[in-house]
């Protein structure tokens, strides 16, 4: 049995708390090939429904794509603008929601729904299941890179059809993330809506239940 | 800006290829409460749109409703095993799927839809993301498991109904995953699906594109 030890459970720790969604702190510096392949790796070793492994990664360097994308942001950002009321409709507009022309690049994660068949062990009763698998690579992608001291940024703020359309990404496969991905001048301490008092951190215990909800 | 050390980022790699999901080798020991703690911490502080963090964590002992829980997934695993041809069906009976019963303790994590309001930052284009929020809080639970030498086992052939109904929890609230949480007598090496020749480890060439699908 492959033991973990105390300081390497730390260092996991360690990485866990420090991971923030990074949004202003993109550097232009290209990502080392070799830590960008190691981020990867770690994606395709998520749990998987099945070991379906449902997860493609495009790598996005070409700033003509990258701006399209972009545009596919501002177009959402401002339905999603439009949506706040008064105050929180102000505040929405003073936050920097992405990094995708700064970061060097950016990675696509999708899920291909079909892999390997119409019936897939542990998708029976939930369909779900192999668009949370792709998500759980998109997680130990986030974790791999802030342990190559990387910054990573989910931009969900834009439409799966326009992704598709920029990235020629077939019907049948579901688009799960955009990430911007970048060395980064610093990482925040605390999340940043934390910071501008939009939401508290809830406490631990208000979240745990003992037996029944 | 706090930096990860190369020996943390290894540390980091080997939790995250050395983490499994286990159904056949839980032990009946208890689980230390402070190593729960820290593992339902770490599902805490995952990623969240809009800073919701839609979670909850249902922490579950009691024998009897565990024993309630593995109806659900007997139910659902009978309905599975119909869907299946021929070997196929067979080769799926020889499967150990859970370990409900054998490990101490099962977590039930959630996702709250309605925590903070209707309208979410970030989950305006995509209503998913708060679902997949709580699916990165699995993935950090499960990861802080292993680098506490904790096993565990993700069962996902339940009916979503059965769970809300033996838990208590209402109606508004998503189960996302029930997990199998406890010590192990070992991890296997790779994953057992792959191991039973189920399906194959893709290589991690075929699924990375460059700049388009």
């Amino acid at each position: 049995m492959m033991t973990i030890s105390d300081s390497e459970r730390q260092a996991l720790y360690k990485v866990i708390y420090s991971r923030r969604d990074v949004r202003g702190q993109f550097l232009p510096d290209p990502v080392p090939e070799a830590a960008l392949r190691r981020v990867l790796d770690a994606a395709h070793h998520a749990p998987s429904v099945g070991f379906m492994q449902p997860w493609d990664f495009i790598v996005v360097r070409d700033p003509e794509l990258r701006q399209k994308i972009k545009e596919g942001f501002e177009i959402a950002h401002a339905e999603a603008s439009a949506m706040f009321d008064g105050d929180k409709r102000d505040q929405y507009g003073t936050f920097k929601l992405e990094g995708i022309m700064e970061a060097p690049l950016g990675v696509c994660v999708t899920c291909d729904r079909s892999r390997t068949g119409d019936v897939v062990i542990g998708r029976t009763a939930n369909p779900e299941m192999d668009l949370y698998s792709s998500v759980c690579a998109v997680q130990n992608l986030w974790l791999a890179a802030r342990a190559e001291n990387l910054g990573v940024g989910w931009v969900s703020i834009i439409h799966h059809d326009h992704v598709r359309k920029v990235l020629g990404i077939p019907e049948h496969i579901m688009p799960i993330a955009w990430l911007c991905i970048g060395k980064v001048s610093f990482f925040h301490e605390t999340p940043e809506l934390e910071q501008a008092g939009w939401l508290p951190r809830l406490e631990l215990e208000e979240l745990i239940h003992e037996e029944q909800w």
